[in-house]
């Protein structure tokens, strides 16, 4: 499973939203297919269908889901408008920054990333990026492709040892 | 001027909203100043400065902008919770395609995100991307990020041609 598919099945155990997981194995070129293409002309996992509602990209299916469903606490998603515009920057800069570094392995890009993570969005004492002691989908969704990048790590490192 | 700050400009003038331009020249690496890091840790440009906010990233400027000022047009950034994440969608699947392809000129992302916008975004009658007779600030950004690609190519060509 893929660290953006990941983020978007936690929010949903986390916020009590029922949803039925429809597995598609892309080693078995499953996301190709026209029955894919129906959900996702792109082609891309992962992607939502709420009623008649097709969505996808990770973040954008967070922020949907943040403000479909009523009983998501406001932490993950403030409606406070200057802590909303944060949330953004940090997505967008995710995606211009982190996510390059784990699709090419581009380690130049991944070690400044890394090091950008520590100096700038989480100074100061609080764990969380906004600040603050609860966590934002900006978080949830950074944590999701630490995780991944540290698996990654780790089956190099064990096959390095092999 | 790079299309991420061209985007941002030209919102500005479209929905008359003050502003200061203060231009940052990255060829004698202004970005890397202790001045510029005040402004943005990150050392990308755009970034801007509204009362005590400071903000980078271009598509979450355009939102905030968008949200922040009460001139604009409800038709850049809809209130419709459908419509806004439609263009959350437009916005991250740029980041992650159309950018890419721009960054590192490579031919297969840039072919295959050029025909996805003519197949998929812009399917139907209607000349924006979320449809409809105005556009959105997905529309601007994409815009400003083809007409760069353009003159990129018009250069590519006249020197292939002297």
């Amino acid at each position: 499973m893929t660290p953006p598919s990941r983020a978007v099945i936690i929010f949903c155990k986390v916020n009590g939203i029922d949803y039925t997981e429809r597995k598609v194995d892309i080693s078995k070129r499953e996301h190709l297919t026209p029955a894919f293409a129906e959900i996702n002309p792109m082609k891309q996992l992962p992607a939502i269908v709420d009623g008649n509602f097709k969505l996808f990209e990770s973040h954008s299916i967070l922020i949907y889901l943040a403000c479909a469903f009523p009983g998501v606490a406001d932490h993950w998603y403030p409606a406070d408008h200057f802590k909303r515009s944060k949330i953004h920057s940090v997505l967008y800069w995710h995606h211009s920054n982190l996510c390059r570094a784990a699709a090419d392995e581009a380690e130049k890009f991944l070690v400044s990333s890394l090091s950008e993570i520590e100096s700038f969005w989480l100074k100061g004492d609080w764990p969380f990026l906004l600040g603050g002691n609860q966590p934002s989908i900006a978080d949830l969704s950074l944590v999701c492709e630490l995780i991944q990048l540290k698996v990654i790590g780790s089956i190099q490192e064990s096959s390095a040892v092999d």
